[in-house]
């Protein structure tokens, strides 16, 4: 059994100061949050934990071995470095959606994400050093096969976009559906699922489904650890080994 | 008529590098992404360009008014800051699309995006001074109706998160096939649509079509400029009129 | 005859904030100084200007060629990303410590460094398109003879960095109270002075002036030009000229 | 007793490399620099240590806590994102000038700082778990009187930081000689010394030297903890002691 714990990191506000008083310059937006996840992944990734950026202004992060102490220092050290604040929940489940759940209750029980009031939540359940197991977390990495001779070096950039697109829709679906996962698109072509502990089997019958739906062929190394750390880079070691032999599920 | 210039970024040999000699930490892959997109944003922005994530280790940039020489410079300053170099190819063209094409093929005659000799491609064609008017780019900035009442109040993160995402694909594909044009998620609910010159039928038809595929309901600003922020600023206070008065479409 | 224009950048109000409500954790300031001072290089940088940190808290920059729209814009960019603003005074004349003066004298003028309500200044003199002129900049770049092998391969770091430090120390007040000249530290064994229009042997009289005083050889290559990037490239080259030839001022 | 590890980072070649195959242009390699030294901040910060920028190219770092395994995460962490490598060497000593001796030795026997073939040195002493106590380190954080008063708001800030800096050089040199303690600039009117365990005389006398010689006044807050967040921290409150009561040396 695996036993996630999740935290959901909202700014606050941030829809509001985007426009206050007036429209903000695209360029510094993006700015802004790029390089706030790239602070949130050091600051988590410091600790072992893993970001996603989702949706930059809610970024959603796999934090096993991190307290509310550890919390509390990274909301400190955004609100020191930028114009705005986080909030921050967390909850734990063996269901990732489930954590990630309670997660946002917590958040969304402060105030709304557009209320002027509400400034750096932090609350939610933590796993207990004492509860901690080496198979807590698990990590599927997903890639395209031969994406770049497929699709990079052959399509215009955008259609090859739209594939790669539709290929991660249909397995964040997928997954989050049958399996209270979460799928994360990490750059080029890569998608990393945080999951229950998943066999063999339903990893195969994901990257069928996706192939069936969309047409995109994919292939996937899972790891399982102790922190999302341990459990990401034994996924890429079990990825890099599908690439090896030309298998499609490999586990570390 | 528009007159878009586009650039395409491809960072070189990117795939081998990220797993050479053994895989490299994700963390620091993600804040590598993301703090040389936020530094390509304030390059091309500090020239009143725009430029878009995409895959990260592909992104495509609106760059009317940037000549060889400020994308040589771009592609020095990320060779002296970066343990990565990137190939810029451009195109122009009355279409998105079409621009994107030939940017694209400009990288991709220069050698394969694996192709560990091919460094720092600089080529195609860009907009002479002589040939620039003042509403060669037209940007429409979208986002989703009280996203955070109906979605992220309410949901958790990860189904707030799938809503936006289907919002989003099927705006990108709408937008692809009908009308040649190139639309980008921005974070939060927003999505910017690199556009050929149409009207507010066109718009009101894509709202439509995507309200029909997956039920999440649209509005836009759009724009017009010589640059791309130029448009993008008047898109965005035409979003704000959207805001204000309730409406749908609105032209700046 | 130079023209220099120089801009003082002034953190508005920054020692209270620093320890407000509590002190900040020094790591967090330490960043957020640090990378104000590397956004501020790219902001100036990107239209040719140079800025030297200084006391971070307050920076001194050359900006020919940069107009009080583009300082709006520096401004502004700033105030979007960071949890403080900057007030910016410019001066333009043949000393730059007069320029400097001026530039110093708007932003008091504005009110204290630890005043509370003021925010933002921005004025002073710039230089007109039409009064620029290919040398308005002198820029000389000087470095220590074989640091490497004198110091930084023998001493103990802070011993290398006290030896540095007094060469240092020695060219800025001579410098300044012979020739007017604001010279920076700018990492290593480089220093960068901005200089009205020296020649030959006034630098030849700075570097003698220095060794007499505390011992540290210098060599220096001056370069002259419209702007800071120019000059101060051309001084490179000339250093550069000094190393393959072991002269000690070289004039680009 | 203290019990002070240091750590010496140096950049690998990095003279040759700014000058390679011709000198880079100097607002990169000062962004590249202020943003190492950014990301060395929170890379050592996170795990409670500080790193001083002293000259960019080699910064000196307090390291209590950090065993090889983190100091070679920081170093993968920059070989990932840098254009450059860094060496380190560490020490451990009561004598911070001593520990700092010590690992500038391990660094200097791995090559000179301009050999081409050295990368990654990384080794010397590091402070057992089992040895560590809660007065290893020691930092003073002094700062001007009224530094905003005399200086920064009445003359032009050349020749403020003319002032700041000559105190800076005598507290420097007469902390190395008398007392071998290393103090750093930190921005604005900012001091930090790491110290073996000075009493308050010491100080008194430190500062009555630097007033004869130069004739700035200064007052200091001295802190002693585990690690050097905890020191500077206590210290940093030691300090607004000072200011509020009026005095020129208090211990937390």
């Amino acid at each position: 059994m695996t036993n996630t714990q999740v935290t959901l990191v909202q700014i606050d506000n941030y829809g509001p100061w985007t426009v206050t008083p007036e429209p903000r310059r695209e360029v510094d937006l993006q700015t802004l949050q790029s390089r706030l996840y790239a602070d949130l992944s050091q600051l988590f990734g410091n600790r072992e934990g893993y970001v996603f950026f989702t949706r930059f202004d809610n970024m959603i992060a796999v934090t096993n071995g991190l307290d509310h102490e550890a919390h509390a220092l990274v909301q400190e050290s955004v609100r020191n470095r930028y114009p705005v604040t986080v909030s921050l929940g967390t909850g734990v489940d063996p269901s990732p959606a489930v954590a990630l759940g309670d997660a946002t209750t917590v958040v969304q029980n402060g105030g709304s994400a557009q209320d002027a009031d509400r400034r750096e939540v932090l609350d939610g359940a933590v796993l207990a050093a004492a509860d901690r197991a080496d198979d807590d977390v698990q990590l599927a990495h997903f890639d395209v096969n031969d994406a770049t001779g497929k699709y990079t070096d052959r399509l215009n950039e955008f259609d090859t976009f739209i594939n790669i697109e539709q290929g991660y829709a249909a397995l964040m679906r997928y997954m989050r559906q049958e399996h209270d996962s979460l799928s994360f698109f990490v750059g080029g072509d890569n998608i990393i699922s945080v999951c229950p502990a998943l066999g063999e089997a339903e990893y195969r019958d994901a990257i069928d489904a996706v192939y069936e739906e969309v047409g995109v062929e994919l292939k996937v190394g899972v790891g399982r650890s102790r922190t999302a750390q341990g459990a990401g880079m034994a996924a890429k070691h079990a990825l890099e080994r599908c690439r090896e032999e030309g298998t499609t599920v490999e586990f570390d």
